[in-house]
């Protein structure tokens, strides 16, 4: 007991001094390698600007086509290589489908090249070797050597801006490249238009329109150099050169207005030995108008270590929340990475002032709230936001509101399903947009409008011509010969119709409340009692045949097979585990999910999925799954759970760049960890309760925003004390498996008493 | 003197009531045969929307590829074709250079043709056959049948609004067609972006962005049905399919979202015999919402007939301006015509909020002034804004707020060269923004703020890459080997000067008055003295050999030779006389230019020059010669003058589809007909004088914005009576071939006394 009142005092010294460097735990370069699909580079929670270095080792070009491998470069950069063409201002964390890149900017010295290669041969393109010897990654900062040209690269950033200091040599031939040609999700159509203007020696204002993962997307800058440009000019590789201008000017060199739809610019610089250009680099998707405003208000000034100190302070304050200690560093650097990529999606969409732009194209006030973008929503309705509702419910309830703010703007009268920059672009299945609103609703995060929220969840799940949604509603089930995955689809749309119901009876809407429920029972439909698997059907009510429950093609499923993905109901796990046979053998059924042998054809040829992020034929690599280690506590062997949430801890995440198993998909797999690592998970997202694991720290402090405080504790902590024996909260020890999230908030206590074997007695 | 006075009371009459229907004396049929490249369609004065039909009697497409002729088709309409392919809402009135023609709909019924032609056999493609025996063309309204589909096409129009209304036969499949590919300049590579929101039933919204003599152009639209769509669709005709929607949907059919570089989009319904199906379509420069705002303040109800009425109540009250008495009628229609030519451009270029799309494609807000566009400058200083001074010096005032709102924006710090729809597309030479400034402010309408107006126009001529111009700062003339048509750039740049000069005198700041007047002298350095040309200069300061004065290419002119163009010094006649060689010389010149024989070598090849608009080598069918037939006034001869203007209007001008003999100009035609019909003529603007030429009218009535009135009679007025014996302003007579701006505004009498005769002792 002394020694808890010491551990609370030195936690509180902590927090209140806030000196703590926790961003010192992090290792951004953690996922970069393999399919992880973060990016290193520099960002503040939460930041629109993600500045990051993209990399390559394959020529970028062949015989003029884009030759770089989309999924493996979804976030730009790739540890193994050694190649580097430049720096750019916008990603996505960890997702398993690419877009955005913005902005490519790339400073060179001598030879004035603006193709970024067609080979690797020095000279044969702009780009840059580096090494990981001369690079550092940290939250707020990153720099890389150059070594082709002899600069160092720093970045900084703030919400909307980005701040770049190049270190050059000598030169006489200096050049800051930008690149409007460059994308992640680069093919050759994807550039819509540019459009620049040089608006005085060290301003550059414009924007550029791109058609790439978001079909109709338009990205505005501001970018300033600290020193006054010495020439300029830009290269177009359109095939339609403008005529407009009347053969007065050339417009290539020192114009200042610059359109096309395929354009590389440069900036001619002298610089003397160890000279510093710096770039502040501002984004707005509203207007130029719009990224001055933000470039103005973010960073007035040219101090390039003041803005990564900020950078840092903000991360710092963020990691703040929850105070870990762990085992070993390995799991406290995890534990804070994993925490970090939790913050890098969704990120800030609108102006400093308000000012952003919606579905519909127009620009919109947010009014009392501030706007998002980036929802993948199919990953983070797990537990990312989840975890939002337990560590910051108030910007969670921001999220909500860009969502509903989506959905008054789109002409589909739909909630986002998978939505980025202003555009939806429909990856995936389900709409679990209705999720987040319901997890936020079940735990009292409501400063949304509940009514809004309701009338969107109800128009989402009726838009007949929705991905098999009129079948759905039509047949009770999502027909196959209608619509592929429809297994997948039914058990979503079903735990769907199940969240809309909760926030139905949040609402009061009882006759509501109750026509969800039954459309939530619809995974009955899909169940054959027979097999005692979840199988396609046809619209005459047939089975599909034949069927292979570990087939992951064509039998009902999406990046998932009947095995693993048919265990998709949390909204009613008993009902599930009395389906298939009871407690008994449910068990036993999981336990085969995760021994059973794979061959590799099952998975090889399944998007998304890789022999790194498999346990038997459980994915971890993959979000459907994400529950299922924890289904344990639907039966009478909690104890399995402790097991596999351990081991599953220990081998799909790790502290180095191979770290994580699969695409950390915005934050969702990390978001897993988060919530493991403290010891509980949030298996039916809509619900308040949480089902208990096995924490992996030895102790944690969480502050959440309602003033409280809540003591995590792991006694007897080790690698293997797995099991837990008892768990206490707040000194009453808990008879079940499971929390209550209002409980959690009150803070206080929660102690697990760790062992090295089972509890075979569970809870 | 009784007469006069009854003919007063007559025209008070007028203007009291204004019950005269003077619209039904405009025949906007005129100038669409062959090269006045009018439109015939529906549109108010000075509106955004003007909704007219597009011909072409060649096949439209020739393997796969755009065939329209651009010039031929720049304002989308020939008299002569008997094909129709619908009716578009943005076009150019008289212009010689092409671009607009937005958001084409046919209605169309049968089988669905979504493509124009390939051929022109019916089937071929969604185009009508049409005749003029089933045409009608006023004021406000058009009328036409699309006897390949029985239905009854009408328009008309306000500002922002197009309303359409067709009459169909009874049928299950009606089409209204919208065809986002159609475009005035029309070729393969001129559509950037379309998306479309088919936000309901009767609501369609949605952009495009093109890419064509406006490099970076979008406009916005709100359209609605007057009844419920049965089904939609569209079809792509990119190379580059969205692969986006995960197979979820056929966004082919009846799916609410379009998007892409090439859409045809359809309407299907089922129609009634006789049924009619409205449509009102609003524009906007700014956003969807912006044109919904446009749609729902401009025509919130759906009375064809009332907007029509509207419409033509508009133009009643424009055309009441000037009240004339001729000779024939068809003096009367050419008079009215013209007036209503004038009133086609610069046309509102704003929301109904104020709000509008910049240069810098930022949205800004019109502070105290309404915002314009379309300033076909090179064409329209010499009469058309000269004429505004006159009879509507508000609204030129607010074009002069729109062209410094233009140089705020400007990236390259100028006033608007040739500039539609936010953008610059730097046609023809010069920067006679400059001119409308100073002739603004020599006659009192000085509104706009003067400092602001004295700081663009030097800046604009200061821009050392514009078109020679730093070569002309350098040299004192530009040198044909640094930049051509160097003769036509260093005469215009030194009016501009002079009107610099005018605008810096009137500002007070005489230093800069006096270094602008030194500028305004240039036209002396290319002047041989030797062979009493202008003539193009190398920059080594000889004369550039060999020199032909009749040749039309390569002799340091635009469009013209050193015989007509070589005139252009109206900042100093006098001056020009005599160098030349004095009164009689010069005269004689004059006399050889309109009667010498051209071979047709030298003009065919000549841009913007047709036979039709030639009188020996005095070419009015292009615009650098309109000042010439008044420079008998600075002779001993005026009566010359008098004769040529006469001769000129009434051989060049007629009240007939063929009735212009070049280019319109976007009202510059127009307006030089106006002012030589009422007597006078603004041979130098940024001057308050007029030249007195020789009144075609009878009698004229001009309400100024004062509230002064101007009777201008000519008394003996006839085909014959050319000549002016005697003038008279307010009962003293007239001493000089001159009359002053301020004096006409007083209001009162001009009266001119007609002859057969010349006045051979001059005035």
């Amino acid at each position: 007991m002394i020694g808890f009142l010491v551990l609370q005092l030195h936690f509180t010294a902590y927090s209140q001094k806030t000196t703590i460097d926790l961003a010192s735990q992090v290792n951004p370069l953690i996922g970069t390698q393999n399919m992880g699909h973060t990016f290193p580079g520099a960002t503040v929670p939460f930041g629109m600007v993600q500045l990051s270095p993209e990399t390559g080792n394959e020529p970028m070009f062949i015989d003029g086509k884009y030759n770089k491998e989309v999924y493996r470069y979804c976030s730009g950069y790739q540890y193994d290589d050694s190649t580097i063409f430049g720096f750019s201002h916008t990603h996505f964390s960890g997702t398993g489908h690419s877009d955005l890149g913005d902005f490519l900017v790339m400073p060179t010295t001598g030879l004035l090249i603006l193709e970024p290669g067609e080979t690797n041969e020095s000279g044969g393109g702009y780009f840059s070797m580096f090494s990981h010897d001369n690079e550092t990654a940290m939250p707020g900062y990153y720099q890389v050597g150059l070594s082709t040209y002899g600069i160092n690269a720093e970045l900084t950033s703030t919400e909307r801006v980005g701040f770049h200091q190049y270190t050059f040599p000598q030169s006489d031939s200096a050049h800051i490249l930008l690149d409007f040609m460059a994308n992640i999700y680069n093919y050759d159509d994807k550039n819509v238009w540019t459009f620049v203007r040089v608006e005085n020696d060290t301003l550059i204002t414009g924007y550029r329109q791109t058609s790439g993962w978001a079909r109709t997307r338009t990205l505005y800058f501001a970018m300033v150099f600290s020193k006054p440009v010495e020439s300029y000019g830009h290269k177009k590789y359109d095939n339609s050169p403008y005529k407009g201008f009347w053969r007065k000017f050339d417009e290539t060199e020192n114009f200042p207005e610059m359109a096309g739809r395929k354009i590389r610019a440069y900036f001619n610089f002298k610089t003397e030995e160890g000279e510093k250009i710096q770039i502040k680099f501002a984004l707005s998707a509203v207007s130029t108008e719009g990224a001055l405003k933000n470039l103005k208000a973010e960073i007035p000034g040219w101090n390039f270590d003041q803005v990564k100190v900020q950078a840092r302070q903000k991360w710092n304050r963020q990691l703040d929340k929850i105070q870990v200690k762990t085992t070993t560093e390995a799991q406290r650097e995890t534990f804070y990475t994993a925490l970090y990529h939790t913050m890098l999606s969704p990120v800030v969409f609108e102006d400093v002032d308000g000012n952003y732009r919606g579905l519909d194209d127009n620009i919109h006030q947010s009014d009392g709230f501030t706007n998002y973008t980036i929802f993948s929503l199919w990953d983070t309705y797990r537990a990312l936001h989840p975890l939002f509702n337990l560590i910051e419910p108030s910007r969670n309830a921001d999220m909500i509101k860009s969502m509903l703010a989506h959905y008054d703007q789109s002409v589909h009268h739909m909630l986002p399903v998978w939505s980025h920059y202003a555009n939806e672009n429909w990856c995936m299945i389900g709409y679990h947009a209705v999720s987040v609103l319901a997890d936020a609703a079940a735990k009292g995060n409501t400063s949304f409008d509940m009514q809004h929220a309701l009338e969107a969840a109800k128009s989402t799940s009726q838009v007949a011509y929705f991905d098999g949604l009129g079948d759905y509603m039509k047949f009770g089930f999502v027909p196959e010969d209608k619509s592929a995955s429809s297994v997948s689809k039914t058990l979503e749309y079903a735990y769907d119709d199940w969240c809309i119901a909760q926030l139905a009876s949040f609402s009061g809407d009882s006759l509501m409340a109750s026509m969800y429920l039954k459309r939530s029972a619809n995974y009955n439909h899909v169940f054959n009692h027979t097999s005692r698997f979840m199988q396609p059907r046809l619209s005459d009510g047939s089975w599909k045949k034949p069927f292979d429950p570990l087939q992951t093609h064509d039998q009902g499923f999406i990046e998932g097979n009947a095995w693993n993905y048919g265990l998709y109901v949390p909204q009613q796990v008993d009902s599930l585990v009395s389906m298939m046979g009871g407690k008994a053998t449910f068990s036993t059924h999981l336990d085969s999910l995760f021994t059973m042998h794979l061959d590799d054809s099952y998975f090889e040829q399944t998007e998304d999925i890789t022999r790194d992020g498999i346990i038997g034929n459980y994915v971890h690599g993959n979000e459907p799954g994400h529950h299922i280690a924890y289904l344990y506590n639907w039966t009478n062997e909690p104890w399995k759970t402790q097991a596999r949430v351990r081991m599953i801890m220990e081998t799909m995440y790790g502290a180095a760049p191979d770290g994580l198993c699969g695409n950390d998909d915005a934050g969702q797999m990390s978001a897993w960890y988060i919530f493991s690592a403290l010891g509980f998970y949030p298996v039916c997202p809509g619900s308040a309760e949480y089902a208990l694991g096995s924490p992996l720290v030895k102790e944690a402090v969480i502050h959440f925003e309602n003033g409280n405080t809540l003591n995590i504790k792991a006694k007897h902590q080790s690698s293997e004390n797995v099991y837990v024996k008892e768990v206490y909260f707040n000194g009453m020890e808990l008879q079940s498996s499971f929390i209550n999230h209002f409980e959690l908030m009150k803070g206080g206590e929660l102690l697990f008493i760790m062992s090295p074997n089972p509890d075979y007695g569970g809870r």
